[in-house]
């Protein structure tokens, strides 16, 4: 089956009320993206399906909520006030602004990222390969200089430096700043996690790709606090997790690849790092990051607080500073990767062609629509087991046009199941139950729905 | 029984792991707090609850989650960058700030709040009734100004003027600039809603009591689109039926009331305004407001952005433009009146005492606390037990402690029931159940458990 484009995607959620472009009547505003009524229920079912996964059901994983407003040091701390930045480069030409190593990724198709290199490098591979200026062909740049990614604003009534304040430029600070807080309070032991969702914002110079990359984004992130020296043991163990998830929730694993950091590309304080890659419309990119931080985190934001964030293992009586696995997902490069996987155009046998959003049940919007064959005689009915199951899960109703068009409204909402109701179900108490996928039916009584819907929603 | 106080419910909140200071290793950062991880789940099902009475059980709202970086001229519609700001006065000796208004309402107990005074009639209060600084008691203030509540930051590479946006003071703008987008790919109907959950930001220059009064907050809120003359009709039925939410989720009648804005109180749009109240440990405040704001929003920003958002009645063929009921709460102050109604502590017939959170079990943080009565003998069929438990909703396991401390722990917790297993369950596979609040235990048998919880679970 041919892949989806980017532009064909993002035209099928505008339309059927998945993603519109954010602040829309106003123009838009660079790259912001709102979620419409069928893009929230999918986001959260995203969201919903991470947390039952990664804290519900994990006796030794919490969770957590911090604000996304910090205490200013706490980036200072994390190095992102000096040094999280993008290298940025300017078209001396045409005065375009371009991120150093996008420009060579492009160049090289991928095969060059240009993590971990240094101006210097960024440069010289720049000019020793003549890479063009992509807007107007010419290729004389500025030298590179940094860019720093935080979004900057002020609190209280004065806007002196005192009073500035950073966006969070990532969740897992969070986590870090409460690390004693939540093993206090919930009497942790190590080896345990925090898990947290939330968003995070990057004054990105390149956001592009639809939802892949926002400077407004909302992150999965798991810091799991181990042992040192069982740390790649659980980097191994997170790596495996992570990719099962991915399965679970439909994705199909041809789909899917690891990409292990080579040491070049490491963070100085990282021992191992694996990105898992998806196939979205513009190729493979990254999904998830699941990265061995060493006690990196812990240690800096221990040398700047001046608390000490050591764990006391009530086993041997040692202090040491816990090893932490990171594995961290987008929730809208997941829900992007979810969408490019799910939507397909398929040829019926009568030759008119349907879309389809073919959805995990636990992930669809809607669970069921229920639909009368004919409104007038049908609609009661249906209303009411409609008012019943809608107590349960996401339903939605619809009694308007032919069933063959409301077949193919659910079809691409996603929607696993259609209820309908028809003279059987006021003469029998049956309704047949429609496959999205398969398209066949089956005939149930009223009473046995809930459950056949609620066991196909298992994950 | 005695209310608790702030002071205490603070403590309780942080030693059991619901809320903490946020960026407390760093000295913390003004008024920010951080969920932990029963605050998240306590939350969590709080967003849960409202969603599913507003949003899944109502065949005509509709969800949505916009961003919260919005094109600036959403806030120039919307009258934000105008004047959306409150009344700053200065004293002049100690040079504390203070806002005008919370002066006045702290000098009449609440009688007069200074809402929709002028500076003039702020100013001439404060001086003819010699009010003093509550910092340094002096009564020399300086002439009010407008401070503005939203955040600026910048998007982009350079700080000039054109690239400043606000953080989103508020959701329902999102909400607005997609009625049409909503409107048109649901093809929704008038009378119709749309309601959305996500983090609002306001620059207060006096928050406090805890999480009342944040910059950072969550809330929830939902705009109702009507025909216009049905608007009072559904005004009314809004602040019934989120007084019932309120009752339904636990929160006792003695504790709420409706205080209806008169009109001087009353924007210039708005029709009728109520605010559903509630006894916090500070005193009765505003907890839920319910506004007919009439047509001003969409007839705004259909000025400002020049789109045409009248609705096509498809019945009538009239254009108008709907009227809007606005029901809007917040997630934290909703939060903050859960955990005052349901904090208690009890004298126990033995003379000792407990600190309960009698939480509705749809709130509760973990439903079933799966405890074996002797770590050696029971823990194997407990963990058994608890593994499938939580699958199905969130269960905490403990095993340390005598079983008294361990109910203890789960009664602060809000955890309604505790599964006690002992050898009775090994012998003929049943398990006690312990109940919260009455502390009362019954016997069921290990596969009637979960149908027996979830049952508890419905609102």
């Amino acid at each position: 089956m041919e892949k989806v484009t980017m532009e064909k995607l993002t035209a099928v959620c505008k339309q059927y009320g998945f993603i519109y472009q954010g602040s829309e009547i106003y123009g838009g505003l660079s790259n912001t993206w709102d979620y419409g009524p069928l893009g929230v229920e999918l986001k959260n079912n995203i969201k919903k399906a991470w947390w039952k996964k990664f804290v519900e059901e994990q006796k030794n994983i919490y969770g957590l909520d911090a604000a996304i407003l910090m205490n200013p040091n706490v980036w200072v701390a994390s190095g992102h006030v000096s040094s999280f930045s993008d290298p940025l480069i300017d078209c001396k030409k045409c005065k375009t602004r371009h991120r150093a190593d996008k420009l060579i990724e492009d160049f090289t198709e991928g095969k060059e990222t240009g993590d971990g290199w240094d101006n210097t490098k960024l440069e010289k591979f720049i000019s020793d390969n003549k890479i063009k200026c992509p807007k107007c062909g010419s290729s004389d740049y500025t030298p590179i200089r940094q860019f720093n990614l935080l979004f900057e604003t002020h609190i209280g009534v004065t806007e002196e430096n005192e009073n500035k304040v950073y966006l969070r430029g990532e969740t897992c600070q969070g986590i870090f700043t409460n690390f004693k807080n939540v093993e206090r309070s919930m009497r942790a032991k190590v080896p345990f996690g925090i898990g947290q969702i939330g968003k995070s914002f990057r004054n990105e110079i390149t956001p592009g790709n639809f939802i892949f990359r926002t400077r407004e984004f909302e992150q999965m992130e798991l810091e799991f606090f181990c042992k040192p020296g069982t740390d790649l043991k659980w980097h191994d163990y997170f790596r495996s997790y992570c990719m099962d998830f991915l399965k679970l929730i439909g994705l199909k694993e041809e789909n899917l690849r690891y990409r292990d950091h080579t040491k070049e590309e490491l963070a100085f304080y990282s021992k191992a790092t694996t990105d898992i890659e998806y196939n979205y419309p513009m190729g493979f990119g990254e999904l998830w990051g699941i990265a061995d931080r060493t006690d990196y985190d812990l240690k800096t934001h221990m040398e700047h607080s001046k608390e000490d964030l050591r764990y006391l293992d009530p086993e041997t009586n040692e202090k040491y500073i816990p090893y932490v696995i990171e594995p961290s997902v987008g929730v809208d490069r997941l829900l992007l990767a979810v969408l490019t996987e799910s939507y397909k155009e398929e040829t019926l046998e009568d030759g008119t062609t349907r879309e389809v959003m073919s959805f995990h049940p636990f992930l669809a919007p809607f669970k069921v629509a229920v639909l009368p064959l004919v409104k007038k005689f049908h609609s009661e009915k249906a209303l009411e087991i409609y008012e019943n199951l809608n107590k349960e899960f996401m339903c939605t109703y619809d009694e308007t046009g032919n069933i063959g068009k409301r077949y193919r409204r659910e079809d691409v909402a996603g929607t696993p199941y259609c209820l309908t109701v028809d003279d059987e179900t006021l003469n029998n108490g049956t309704v047949t139950i429609r496959d999205r996928d398969t398209m066949e039916q089956i005939t149930l009584k009223i009473e046995d729905v809930s459950d056949y819907i609620k066991d196909k929603l298992k994950i």
